[in-house]
């Protein structure tokens, strides 16, 4: 049984999953590919030999289309993911599910608990990232007490704003830490500091410095520096009472030239989380073959996600006081998914 | 098109293609495993929704069966790689192709340019290799000096010799040398150490160590210990008048506890080569699919690195001297595969 | 020339000192050695063929002393380097200079710059601590916006409290900040998280968390963790709008045994920082010898770094606010020795 | 006490070990400095507040002058060696001892077991070496059953030969393999290869490649590469039956900028064994204050590393071949100092 995606967005996300599901994911087939540049569609949608056109609502009601994959502007989330809920075809959304709370909150309860939704948080799938949740519930580092998270791209968007980097980037870490914790974020801060003149734009808190507190206390820190110009990172360090476990960079080669032993940094996220994408994509197209719950994050995760984001945001608006994360109004206030 | 796949021998080798073909590769599906113990073949047949047989001719006979996988005792290649080309059916067979050099030229023969035959040397699709060719291949060290070569395993198998440690295992590095460095192995020498006595068997002298000399005169070494018992690990360090490049481990993660900062090695070849099967089995199937000449080694590279392993056999047996590749008899013995 | 040094504090720096003092100093003597503990500093005294004492004010009162250490408890610097100027001799003390911003107060204005106090921030003539500063003045990294400590012991002090983690142990970063980044802190916050309750005494938060803003608004971060287990550490990335860069543990052999490949942590400090003492050893003697200011942390920087110090100790018993820096009160108030 | 020294020779290495004499060791001075080159002595000897003069002769027999350090050209040293056990004096020569294994002879039997020779083979008091030694003793990597050695510099001599390359390069690890293994090397191959073309000199084989056998059969490896261009190394890999160990480079900081994460390579051996050079010159004088034998390689060590050199140049002249190592004539045949 092949599943039949459709794909609405062929920006550089979009086109990376229609190339991984085309090639390297087996059982699915590219069937559609909607892009308001036309042209754009149409070349993503070729190499997969699929038809291509610009109106993602006739994406979703195409007969042929089973599945939906969401990779357009995180302003088109909420619209697109509601489209596809009445339509009760399954999608697969890119994080985060929306921009606001409120819409997450929305899209949550439309979607009743019938499991249409998966969220795009691929760190989930990231081997790395399951190894070091892996080794937590394991105790080989004793209780963990603190965790250091530093996240670096070589350049931003030229637009980008500091909602931008906490809805858009800094989201990743909101969704990663209470799963690899497993439990929730309680408060949080975010601190400005001395920022790039040189690369950064003017409206852009370039790096931040973020502060979450666990439900059990602990302090988890966040660095974010959008345009850190050097090489795309992401570290997570956790501390615990008897040791503690980080990421490597993992690069393929070592080369020694010119006074200089190194290592290669990718130019973005894509490399590094390559096995990611294409392990969730592929655990996707199996729930849906077999019928069995989505392994992905769901609805639920991308709303409480928004929350500590929204959080973030007033504290960022107060001048980097602690806020207290707002999960009333839905029934997974208190939990988190382990 | 789903390309039907039948695997015969369903050891470590054969159960980890069965895994990886129907859970990660795309296109195809296993419809039929064949190992001697009937129970094991089931076993490994059952989660890829597959029957089982103990019985290799009739699996190549198989109406269902579009392409085979010998991943059965190396004595046993031969004969099977034979049987698939008198039904005229793909084959993919892990290295080596045979045990001696008779039987590859033969195969090679009865082949006879039909492209029917493609070699499990799977290390042309492991990342890092191809990332080290590309490099000599840039011109990025300067021109290529000497390459150091390590190979260590945990446990080889009790029954070892000199002969299977170099047929069955520095077989990888005869094909994988004269591919990465465009250029064929004139002479070699088998030279033997201080042995392993507590973890090696008797027979074998492990570690060993040969040496390649290329056709340009580069002197090319490698280690072989197959018994090393600290971890699995492929090393590779090439050479060049402007720099040297290297493997890294690329573990996932770094941990420190009791006072050491480590990383982990794998018990065995497998986690190493992962993407490498993977890649390997998806670029056969793909070609299957397309009916595109293979893009893995062939029976060509397959006699060719006998040829070598021949020599170093001799070298071997004569105490330590160089001794000559014979590459006469086949019309590829003076190019390489590029 | 030889400068006949007494060394008051036969404990473990203070035995560290004399041991360094008389095998790898050159121009130097150990001529006596005084500890409350008669057998301690007798024990101490032997190898360098000093004589030794309980009585801390005959030693600096004695006539063949020409300099004096300090390496007792931190409670009695204030009194001891106050003889020693009542002496008119000059005297390298442990850090902190006192534990209070009005003992150093008043011991900087007794002083009245005549140069004869060293304080034992040795880290400035650590020699990756040294390179880091280069690099950073250099420019190689771009505008410095952010740095990183991580600051771990192995095991505190079974009473340590956090008053004693920050003047006892985060008081290096307090004075090597200011030193590395060239400006001064201007202000600080302390932060609680969870704590290790297996490990760290009842009264002390550990890890703990630090925020010091530099004058250019610049945040710099310290985790200070006293009883981390697995090992000793200091780490310090700088991170510039170019690049980064951090301090390597520099071990001497890297092993691989039972399939992991680790390097090893020391148990406490003295090996990460046996160079910088030496070399801050040698550069006192050296001033002393031949009648030049000291090269070393004078009484100003112990200010310095204890009202930075008395900020952190304010916002521990605020909560966690950040608190402003209090300078006024001395002439260096303003600025920071480059 | 201190010992009066005078060095013969002020090219890169006198006038390096001046420097750490008079900065660094306690108990020496250095009085007087000589060289063919009398503005070369004269601006050596000036920082150490030491005379120059351009006879080494005078310079020995001074009566100012307690012991001698020659750092002159190698083809010197028999002669000077020679003077020094006339006069009496206590010499500690650069290696080798002297070129060829005649001279070494003459100078171990004209020495006659007075121990006034010693010898600077510095990397026995490398930190690294010294801590690999300990883990081989210690039995932590099981038996040793091979060593891998490669040992690479930025530019050689421009008119290095062949028997330079072993006589003056190779010669360390001659002399730190037995050191290191407790046993002596009983034979040895010297292999060519492809050689760099655009870098090294026409009568140079660069990278050259040896072999050295020892006692208990283990087979040790070298790579030489005078002219790697890249930077400055000496890797030293010991393998067990229970695992490995080797040195890391030590550098001081790891930066990351443009795309690379990279350490920096020295360029050339003093930054790599500085520490030696000073532990070695501190262990010499200490020794000669107070009259105790020298814990340096001593005048039998060099005429063993001789002699194992001179069957290194022999199978460089016939080719390749395995030659025994001569130790006859003298009665340090049979073992090797541990």
């Amino acid at each position: 049984m092949t599943i039949r995606v459709g794909v609405i967005g062929a920006g550089i996300m979009g086109a990376d999953h229609i190339r991984t599901l085309s090639r390297s994911v087996r059982g699915a087939e590219v069937v559609l590919v909607a892009d308001l540049d036309a042209g754009r569609a149409a070349e993503a949608a070729a190499p997969a030999g699929a038809r291509s056109s610009t109106g993602p609502e006739a994406l979703i009601a195409d007969l042929e289309v089973d599945a939906v994959i969401i990779a357009s502007h995180d302003s088109t989330h909420a619209a697109l993911v509601t489209a596809c809920l009445a339509a009760g075809k399954p999608v697969l959304c890119e994080k985060p599910l929306a921009p606001t709370v409120e819409e997450c909150r929305d899209l949550v309860e439309l979607e009743g608990g019938r499991g249409l939704v998966s969220l795009g948080f691929m760190r989930r799938f990231d081997p790395s990232h399951v190894e070091l949740r892996r080794r937590i519930a394991d105790g080989d580092l004793g209780e963990v007490l603190t965790v250091h998270n530093i996240s670096r791209g070589v350049r931003g968007a030229p637009d980008a704003s500091n909602a931008f980097a906490i809805t858009g980037s800094a989201i990743h870490e909101l969704d990663s830490m209470p799963w690899l914790l497993g439990q929730p974020i309680t408060e949080v801060a975010w601190l400005s500091g001395r920022k790039s003149t040189s690369l950064a734009p003017a409206g852009l808190q370039d790096p931040s410095f973020m502060l979450l507190r666990m439900a059990d206390g602990m302090l988890v820190t966040l660095e974010l520096f959008l345009n850190a110009d050097y090489g795309y990172v992401t570290r997570c360090e956790v501390v615990g009472e008897r040791g503690t476990a980080s990421f490597t960079d993992s690069p393929l080669l070592e080369t020694s030239t010119a006074r200089r032993r190194s290592t290669e940094y990718p130019a973005d996220w894509r490399p590094r989380f390559a096995d990611a994408y294409r392990l969730q994509l592929q655990a996707w197209i199996d729930s849906l073959a077999h019928g069995t719950p989505t392994p992905l994050a769901t609805a639920a995760d991308g709303l409480r996600a928004s929350q500590v984001a929204a959080a973030l945001l007033e504290s960022e608006r107060s001048g980097g006081a602690f806020v207290r994360v707002a999960y009333q109004g839905t029934r997974q206030e208190t939990g988190v998914r382990t």
